[in-house]
């Protein structure tokens, strides 16, 4: 049953029907009549009936680099908040952090399919700015900042500086760090330039064995943590990129008699529900995802309707939340 | 620059380029000239280029009911490797589960933009059985059993029966239980019915003020614990419907002095990362969510193939994980 019929059906016009199907103006006959017609027949709305009115395809494509992050998730979810409010639908690709995945999934959507891409994006290569270049809708950037595009990224650095120094101030002399890829300039360099600027600022020295690069898991989190203790000398404070890095450790930990906080202080980046009922809480960052979400959603409207040809770049706060792994008096 | 210029200035054939880019046979003298010229133009090849060769658009919608949760990225990062091994890209949807998103998404899928779809269900409704009926490219249910189509399911019943009779083997007497939507047969009907048998069997009566439908979420389970234990009568065991359910339940006692496991056994269906490094570490059913997700991927493919005109359902067995939080001598 196309649109025609269904709207004979309910004994209403075609434009009536469009307009229920996307929240516009209808009086209450017409919508009765809709509402009946549509127990009669189980009518569905096509998605060319839905677009009728606007007469654009109303589809976002979002570029994710992961599934199983809160972090993601987060943003994701108020991405399509704000959209589907504007009546549009998001389409998700999940690259796996793999570069290769993400420039495909640019040239996916570069390809008219639809009508803004939403990048969060890790690395950021040559490849990927020829490309996002050359994108023919708009295009906006969540995570990271890169000149010449809408960006919406977090103080990375000022986040990895507070929480490091934080273990500092309560006296920990031999800092270590379990960060991300580097090549990631917000999660991987910035908050590795922030964990070592605490350190040099608090008159210690940064011991090259105590610093490790681990994949976006648990799991390397775990791997990372191990390598970090195999040495002689063991350090009294670690720095995490991520919480589920964190969580990767303090399970090496809790298998290898490390205490929390009382051998070793540990925190992180992300303020994921699960710090609070892990077997230490876990002292972490809040980033403002829900905000950069929306943040993100809200410039590629404005961008969609041309109100601005001036890009910009926001840099959300964040906000510093302790726990018990870094509760120790100094 | 399209794919005819690129070969031209390669000084190889358009198949060629083709055949690069998907994969297929090619001489390694063909390959240094293609490998030069994208290092001398940066050429990336556009999607329509990258699919001359099978003239398909190789694309497979997967509906998701959620973003934030493991055995969602579990089961859907498996689809995208068998199906990325067949040259697929997948398109995601997350529908917050909200049942009118599922259907748009269907809707949208229907609309020949995808070769395929998977669906990740959770309620199937009449809406959804008339839409998916009418679907016009192989379509695969994961985590639902629905006749008449081919699906992967898990036996959310014996999980829960085995989980619970495991802590009422222990000596509890008071079970208690948080669960999902009675709607969703997998998760919320049959983990039920599995718990409830357990109940009987082992000769104990259900007590309705025990028994609670939470979301799947964290902050919904623990209202629902803060709500089990807002009565004079305390349940000694828990059955929760999933992890994040129990993280909620379990942040609700260790925050009002309820040790786990000497006061409640608590246990889930999961077997998430976390549970290992939960303040309690919580027993959980291992069900083979990547398994699922291959088979699913299987699945389509030999649908997309027609090498069988017959439907299957196949129901996965689990594993029962125990840890700390059910280590109670009876």
């Amino acid at each position: 049953m196309n649109i025609s019929e269904f709207a004979k059906e309910a004994g209403v016009s075609v434009s009536a029907v469009s307009r229920y199907f996307n929240d516009g103006y209808l009086s209450d006959d017409k919508r009765a009549l809709i509402e009946a017609a549509i127990e009669r027949t189980g009518y569905v709305p096509s998605y060319s009936a839905r677009t009728v009115r606007s007469k654009v395809t109303k589809l976002v494509g979002v570029i994710l680099p992961k599934l199983s992050s809160e972090s993601i998730a987060r943003i994701t979810e108020d991405i399509g908040e704000v959209l589907g409010e504007e009546g549009f639908e998001l389409l998700l690709v999940n690259t796996s952090n793999d570069y290769n995945r993400e420039i495909s999934s640019l040239e996916l959507f570069r390809q008219n399919r639809v009508d803004g891409v939403i990048l969060l994006a890790g690395v950021i290569t040559d490849l990927h700015r020829s490309l996002l270049a050359k994108m023919r809708v708009p295009t906006i950037i969540v995570g990271q900042k890169l000149k010449g595009f809408n960006c919406v990224c977090h103080n990375d650095l000022g986040a990895a500086y507070n929480m490091t120094k934080l273990m500092l101030d309560k006296g920990a002399k031999r800092p270590a760090f379990i960060g991300a890829n580097p090549e990631d300039m917000a999660a991987g360099k910035d908050r590795r330039i922030g964990f070592e600027k605490a350190v040099l600022d608090a008159g210690l020295t940064l011991d090259p064995k105590f610093c490790e690069i681990a994949r976006f898991s648990m799991d390397s989190g775990y791997e990372k943590a191990k390598h970090l203790f195999s040495g002689r000398e063991k350090p009294d404070c670690l720095f995490c990129a991520t919480d589920n890095i964190a969580a990767g450790a303090m399970l090496y930990c809790r298998e290898n008699g490390i205490r929390i906080p009382e051998d070793l202080m540990i925190s992180a980046v992300g303020d994921s529900r699960f710090d609070k009922v892990l077997y230490v809480s876990l002292s972490s960052v809040h980033l403002h995802y829900k905000t950069a979400g929306r943040e993100g959603a809200n410039m590629l409207l404005a961008e969609m309707k041309k109100t601005s040809e001036v890009h910009r770049i926001v840099q959300l706060e964040y906000d510093i939340i302790e726990r018990e792994s870094t509760n120790r008096i100094g």
